[in-house]
C-alpha cells in the first residue's frame, strides 16, 4: 500500500479492539488517521497509539466518512447494523464477528490459506472464528499434503475469547476462592476458576453448540473443501488468553510423520514445537502474545487409517482475532 | 461379608490414601482393625478413622501379618515390591497403581462392568487408571447397547491425579501469579496455574503417553473387547480434583439419542446430566466429592456413522481411585 490510510476500529475498548490497535502499531500498518469507535459509555476514554492518546468517539451510522479500512470487533449485532454504512461510505470492512462468515458474498479469510479470496470481496471480508483459525493453521498444510477427510477435536479455550469482562471474572473468582469468599458469576453460567465448562456459544437443536459447528462450516469455506467434516467439543478453561486444540485427523492419502513434520515446519505463521523428551510442546501460557501458532504432540493416530493426532495452540486475541484481521487489511 | 476385617492401606498419607480411609468409613466397610502404612517419613503422624486417630506405621515386608485386605496406592514400584508379601501373608491386595494392570493373571476391575472377573484373582486385583475408569462408566453401557468399535477422546485431568504435592503446587502457583511473584515448579515441568499441559505420564516411542494408551489397553481388558481402539490426548488442567473427558465414539450398530439416553440414565454409578437449555452438563467442580460419575452433552456425532459424542466427568480420587478400590474390596 502506497498511501497512508484512515483506519477505524469498531469496538476499540474490547479485548480484541485493544489488540487491533497494538497490532497496527507493531506491524507498522500505514495508518494516516485512526478513529476509535465504541458505545457512548466509553466516550471520554482514550487509548494509546504511537505515543498519542486517541479519544474514543461514539459509534454512529455516519462515523465512517473518509474511512478507508474499518476493523469491526463489537459483536454480530453491531456488525450487521453498522458494516453496511461503512461500506456505503467507501470503507473496506474486516469483520471479526460471526455476522457475515457464512454469507456466500463475503470472503472468509485466513491469509496464509486463502488470501486470494479477498479479491471476491464486495466491501466486507470476514475474519474466522478463533478456534477454527488456530486449528486450520496446522490442519491446512497437512490437508494440502494428505487431503483431510474429517477431524475429531476438543478445545481448551481461554476466557479472552469471551472478552474483557470474562478475563476480569476469572481473576475475581480466583481471588474469591483463594480468600474463601463466595464466588460471583456474571459472564459464565458456572464458576470458571478451577473448573472447565463444556459450553462455548449457544446450543443448537442437534446438541452441538454454534461454536462447535464453526470448525466444519468455516473450515469448508476457508479450505475450499465442501465435504470436510469436523466433530468438535468446545470447552472453556481457566486460561487467560491462548486457545489449544487436540485434534484427531483422518486423511485420504497415507501419512508419514516425516512428511507431516516437514510440511508443518515449513508452514507460514506456524511453529513446530515437538520434542516430548524435553517436555517441549505447545502451551497456551507460552504462545500468549506470540504472532505464530504452534503445533506439536504429533503422532500417527492409533485408531485411524491415514490418521494423525496433534495439538495446536495460538493466541486467541492475535491469530484468533486481531492479527488475522490486520493481516487481511494489509492485503486489501 | 460376615466378619470384621483387618484392612491395611499402603500409601495412607497420599491424596488417594486419605480418600480410601474416608470411603471405608462412609460406606461402613466392616473394618475390625485398620493399619495405615507409609514411608518412614510419615511415622509419628496420625489420620482420623471413626473418631480415633490411627497412627501411621512404616511399610515393611512383614507389615501384613493378619491383614485380610490391603489397599495399595503408593506407586507402581511400591506395589511391585510389597504386594507379593501381602499376598504371601494371606491378604487380598487391591492395587491402585499401574504395576499389575496388564498382568494376565491379575483381574482389572470396575465393579459396575466386570465384577465377575474378581473370582479369577490369585490374590491381587488391579484398580484401573482414573481417566479410563471414568470414561468407561459411560462408554460401557453404550457398548452393551451399540457395540463400540473405537473412540477419540481428550481429557481435562485434575491435579489430584498427580497427588497431594500437585494440589499444593497449583495452590502455590495461583498465589504467586496473583501476587506478581515468580512461579515455582517442582511437580510439573511447566506452570499449571492458568495453563494446560498436554503431558500426563511419560512418553512412548509412538508419541503417545503411557496415560493415553491406558484407555485402549485397560479398556480392552475391562470390557472384554480385544479389538477396541482408543486414540486419546491426555491434558492436565488447573482443576483440583475431578477429571472430565470429551469422547467421540463409533459403534457397530445404529445409535439413537433416545436409546442412548435410556441406557445411560439406567446405568449404575452414573448420572445423566444433560439439559443444555438450562446450562446443565457435567462439571468437574460439581462432581468433585460425588461417588457417581456424570455424563452429558450427548449428541449424534456429525462426523461418524453410528457415532455419539459425549462428555463425562467423575471424581478422580473417588471413582477414579479410592471408591473403585473399596467397591472391589466389598465384592471380595
Amino acid at each position: 500500500m502506497s498511501k497512508n490510510l484512515h483506519v477505524a476500529i469498531v469496538g476499540a475498548t474490547g479485548a480484541v479492539g485493544v489488540e487491533m490497535i497494538k497490532t497496527l502499531e507493531k506491524r507498522n500498518f500505514p495508518v494516516g488517521k485512526l478513529t476509535l469507535l465504541a458505545s457512548a459509555r466509553s466516550v471520554g476514554k482514550t487509548l494509546p497509539f504511537r505515543g498519542s492518546d486517541i479519544p474514543i468517539t461514539e459509534l454512529k451510522e455516519d462515523s465512517f466518512a473518509g474511512v478507508d479500512v474499518a476493523l469491526f470487533s463489537a459483536g454480530g449485532g453491531i456488525s450487521k447494523q453498522y458494516a453496511p454504512h461503512a461500506v456505503q461510505a467507501g470503507a473496506v470492512v474486516v469483520d471479526n464477528s460471526s455476522a457475515y462468515r457464512m454469507d456466500p458474498d463475503v470472503p472468509l479469510v485466513v491469509p496464509e490459506i486463502n488470501a486470494a479470496d479477498i479479491k471476491k470481496s464486495r466491501g466486507i471480508i470476514a475474519n474466522p472464528n478463533c478456534t477454527t483459525a488456530i486449528t486450520l493453521m496446522a490442519l491446512f498444510p497437512l490437508h494440502q499434503e494428505f487431503r483431510v477427510k474429517r477431524i475429531f477435536a476438543s478445545s481448551y479455550q481461554a476466557v479472552s475469547g469471551t472478552g474483557a469482562q470474562a478475563i476480569e471474572e476469572l481473576r475475581a473468582q480466583v481471588h474469591a476462592v483463594t480468600a474463601g469468599q463466595p464466588v460471583e458469576k456474571k459472564v459464565y453460567p458456572h464458576q470458571i476458576a478451577f473448573n472447565v465448562l463444556p459450553h462455548v456459544d449457544s446450543f443448537l437443536e442437534t446438541g452441538y453448540t454454534k461454536e462447535e459447528m464453526k470448525m466444519q462450516n468455516e473450515g469448508r469455506r476457508i479450505m475450499h473443501h465442501p465435504t470436510f467434516k469436523a466433530s468438535v467439543t468446545c470447552v472453556r478453561v481457566p486460561v487467560y488468553r491462548a486457545h489449544s486444540v487436540a485434534v484427531n485427523a483422518e486423511f485420504e492419502r497415507p501419512v508419514s510423520l516425516k512428511d507431516a513434520r516437514e510440511v508443518l515446519s515449513q508452514a507460514p505463521g506456524l511453529e513446530l514445537v515437538d520434542d516430548p523428551a524435553k517436555a517441549e510442546y505447545p502451551l497456551p501460557l507460552y504462545v500468549a502474545e506470540q504472532d505464530d501458532c504452534q503445533v506439536g504432540r504429533l503422532r500417527l493416530d492409533c485408531a485411524l487409517d491415514n490418521g494423525l493426532a496433534f495439538w495446536v495452540a495460538g493466541d486467541q486475541l492475535l491469530k484468533g482475532a486481531a492479527l488475522n484481521a490486520v493481516q487481511i487489511a494489509e492485503l486489501i
